[in-house]
């Protein structure tokens, strides 16, 4: 996937060079460009932004740095401008999810208090992080972008297939428990010794619902239970 | 506020070098400290991760390197540990509030596909950034604390007060301008031209309940119009 990220703050993705999304830039499967929006401004001290029509605190991006630096980008990436800002759709997996499939996105990080409301003209999406207040798009950006490229295919090796990770399916993950066996007096549940791979399975579905049920009712409230998933239910309890 | 960050990706966190966050740490506002977790770790091929017991894709962080590191971290920081993951109670602005008004925090990034479940005993609070999956901790942590440490006196400037910021009264952020008036044929609202700050209050304020109203109407039925709200909109819709 191209990825292309239009900021201020081009130094800020040296956060992509490690772990996960760094061997996938190395591998090519990503295909990372920075342009940093400063050096499309055609004002002669570099500046980016001004103050607001009508008054008020803060700073506001100016319209022509931005919309230059999207047109030049949108030569080279044919992918949607998404606007990481307050006002957009709250991100979720689901939508990581529709963003993985595309072959290439531009994303347009915000900085200062806000951007000339013409820009919005030159956007095509806009997502928010979630409900709280940040400096700039790009402490968004970052979750975003790793949270999308986690699903492309051949971003994770096999082991780190993604297939029982919390929100994937709709319930929070199961306890994961690894060396040693008894760890400050705290033992590792037998049921995870006996070798029983279908015990297993079902002890680790009952917990994730059981977790989700406790941490986060309204998650379990959209997801639809199986027969299987109400018997497991039905098993454990009875056993209590 | 000193604020301690326990992870595996010790240089992801150069993107605090930056922006606001940068100068706070120069300022000694925040007193920012990284521990690498992988120092604590006993195994001699340094390891800190292992395969969960009951079997299963992916490798679980074993409790001996996380909790040697969270111990050796609470000697010089009493506030509470926070872990970043998936089962937390969701972040948003009320949490970063409480959260700024500490003296000290302690982060936990976890990696790998989960932490072995008794590191839970020495975690008091769990937080999540959103219903999607990440591969640490870390794309979690950098939001959360940019969020949370712009709340604390004095790092942010006057010139960048976030009174009007979206989220910080409940409802989303009114359109702004700054030059020049004509911008590709678009122009700035007549309005904000006038000069009458109570016109332009007005306005702003009605623009942020239909931007609200439009783009987040589950944000606008939280919220409480005052009597002065509801005459604002009032008089804005009998215009039209």
């Amino acid at each position: 996937m191209k990825i292309s990220i239009l900021t201020l703050f081009p130094d800020m993705f040296n956060v992509f060079n490690h772990s996960i999304m760094g061997r996938a830039i190395t591998n090519k499967i990503i295909d990372l460009e920075l342009f940093d929006i400063r050096d499309f401004t055609l004002d002669k001290h570099r500046k980016v932004d001004d103050y607001p029509y009508g008054g008020g605190a803060g700073m506001v991006m100016a319209a022509q740095p931005v919309v230059d630096c999207i047109k030049h980008v949108k030569k080279k990436n044919k992918g949607k401008v998404i606007f990481l800002g307050p006002r957009g759709k709250t991100f979720n997996q689901n939508m990581a999810k529709d963003l993985s499939s595309e072959e290439e996105l531009i994303f347009l990080c915000g900085h200062y208090e806000g951007i000339d409301e013409r820009i919005y003209e030159y956007i095509d999406e806009e997502i928010s992080l979630g409900d709280f207040v940040l400096t700039g798009g790009e402490a968004a950006c970052i979750p975003i972008v790793d949270c999308i490229c986690r699903l492309i295919p051949g971003v994770l090796s096999n082991s780190e297939s993604f297939k029982d990770e919390s929100f994937y399916d709709g319930l929070l993950e199961y306890p994961q428990y690894t060396r040693p066996l008894n760890y400050e007096g705290m033992k590792v549940p037998e049921i995870l010794m006996s070798g029983h791979h279908e015990n297993i399975r079902k002890w680790r579905k009952y917990k994730s619902i059981e977790i989700t049920e406790q941490r986060r009712p309204d998650l379990l409230e959209k997801y639809q239970l199986s027969a299987e998933e109400k018997k497991i239910i039905k098993e454990f309890r009875d056993k209590l």
